[in-house]
């Protein structure tokens, strides 16, 4: 691969845009370990290509799979979805692909270092090796130069507005199990320099029981600036309830980068889901991965879904609250399609959603 | 790799010889990772071959060396030490080799699952994976069949005095980042059948601050059937004081499988020794490798010595307190040489010592 850059984005005049702002590609991973998915995996592949090809029809996927995968990748995957060669340890694109950049005229990739969600410190699989090279091996294929940043993050442990203000949670960037060495001064200075954002908007915890220490992505976002969807819970038993509710609370108090006080949107919590016996019984257990029990409960959240081109893509987890799910997500984003994807239940087994597994390269604005 | 055995040592009439008894060849694994070994390993590649010549003296030393270090090895080692191209993480062949298991005729390794002394739950790097495919390789060159023991362990976690009696801690073997489905009855089971052991003498916990979550082997060794080293504190201050005393008073109770009570002999504590400043520079810090930092207290332990064919190989630690050491083991090994290798704190910083980095082979007993 080629070196990283020398610099930083925001000294080289690169921001991070929206996930809602035009998208020229969409980048998956293929399904593959039996320790993360069930009955050899194959249901979750049956899963991902739903999510492919529903997210393909309005924004051209590529899909990331290991060599030895291609063949079945290839017979399961629609013929319009591209297939490249890409090793990695398990599926997360989100978490292990890099974060696009843009400026006037070009694109380019932020390589953060990945540490498989907390290394030796309650990290959920290792080795990550592979994990940690895939996002340079996407800027290859992109064509796009690379930055590495000297912060272990993932992508899923961010949103952006696109105007420079990034969400994100205490629970995660301020574990100690990322980057113990930088305080949360330090950590939002690295933010700032990498991803062009002034205003760093803290929430606390992440969903219940989420094995990421609490990525923002799977619990609130950005539908545009100056709008936040947020799960909600009405179930004062449920620890989640708190969790929402200090979100709620945190969101009205803030002003992004533009001043603006935030809407904000209540989504529905499905379930709460857990893990089944039968389901577990399809998980091989193995050394070196952190062990999936029966009764776990599922870090389930319709704000796990994907926005692009004309489409928002979401998956349907619950059949007491996927209609209610689509239906905010169809009042928020009036002018695109909210597609639900059935059978996502399969990707939540991993421990994620759509948003997770997916990583979009936005379009490269006008020089 | 040739696939492993269907039975169990004991099922086949294998048993774990002393370190005492005859020994065939020692296998040494050539260090080289730079965030464990400071100044490019260098420092440490010049102790290991101090150590392998003066084994070598005695019994044949093979070192494994990573492909793209053989030119290194090669010039550094004196001739009569043989290198095969052997992948590796790091260096700790007692750990991550096989152990061996003897009967009338023929000779097998036991090749344990290796997770970096604790995973993702306070491991010390990753990834392991290389690590934990070295015990099928060096029992290839051995042309020894092997069992693949399910067991998380090291070959550091145990000592065996070759008569049916095993030595180990709780606070390795018990630990919840080794084998938490197992309980201390499981895990007996597991040894016995594996090693074809009666009695486990269960120490509490291992050297102060020792990484390896207590491995025995830095605290307390067998020299013979019923005689039993153990390092001793006096400074009450210390934390090594409470877990040497621990330790001597549990030895002075046991009985062993031959119904004999246990001779102890107590060995000088060097130290205590830290890590310094300048030391600490000279390790690079990478994320996925647990960070070594200036004034870290070291586990330097006499009782991490080799006993091999006519000789006692033991770390120079500490003026102090070496010469106590060389006698105390010359009156207890009075047929072998008890040799002192100079510059062992080389070897500590890395977090073992002389025991750690080697694996001997013990003789096949006649048919």
């Amino acid at each position: 691969m080629s070196a990283p850059l020398p610099s930083t984005p925001r000294a080289d005049g690169f921001r991070m845009p929206g996930e809602f702002e035009p998208q020229t590609r969409v980048w998956m991973l293929w399904p593959h370990r039996t320790d993360t998915w069930r009955d050899g995996a194959r249901p979750a592949q049956e899963a991902f290509a739903r999510v492919a090809e529903a997210i393909n029809a309005a924004t051209p996927v590529t899909m990331g799979a290991a060599p030895g995968e291609l063949e079945r990748a290839r017979a399961t995957l629609p013929a319009a979805i591209d297939i490249v060669p890409l090793d990695s340890d398990d599926a997360w694109m989100r978490d292990v692909g890099p974060t696009f950049v843009t400026a006037p005229g070009e694109r380019r990739g932020v390589d953060w270092i990945f540490n498989a969600w907390g290394g030796l410190d309650g990290g959920i699989y290792a080795p990550w090796d592979a994990d940690d090279a895939v996002a340079a091996r996407v800027c290859e294929f992109e064509g796009a130069a690379r930055y590495r940043a000297p912060l272990i993050l993932e992508g899923g442990a961010i949103h952006s507005d696109g105007e420079g203000t990034l969400l994100t949670t205490e629970e995660c960037l301020l574990n100690r199990n990322r980057n113990p060495q930088l305080d949360r001064t330090a950590i939002e200075a690295a933010l700032r320099e990498h991803l062009a954002v002034d205003a760093i908007l803290w929430l606390g915890a992440g969903a219940a029981n989420d094995e990421t220490d609490g990525h923002v992505d799977n619990l609130a976002c950005f539908a545009r600036p100056g709008v936040v969807l947020v799960t909600a819970c009405d179930d004062s038993a449920d620890p989640q309830f708190a969790i929402s509710r200090d979100a709620i609370t945190r969101l009205r108090g803030f002003r992004d980068a533009c001043g603006r006080e935030l809407e904000v949107v209540e989504l529905p919590m499905p379930g709460p889901l857990f893990l089944t016996a039968e389901e577990a019984a399809g998980i091989v257990a193995t050394p070196g991965t952190q062990p999936r029990r029966a009764g776990d409960r599922l870090a389930g959240s319709y704000a796990n879904y994907l926005v692009t081109n004309d489409r928002v893509v979401v998956p349907l987890l619950d059949e007491r609250t996927d209609d209610l799910a689509l239906a905010t997500l169809a009042g928020v984003f009036p002018g695109r399609e909210v597609v639900g994807v059935p059978g996502c239940r399969e990707i939540l087994l991993g421990g994620g959603n759509i948003h997770c597994i997916t990583q979009q390269v936005p379009a490269i604005p006008a020089a």
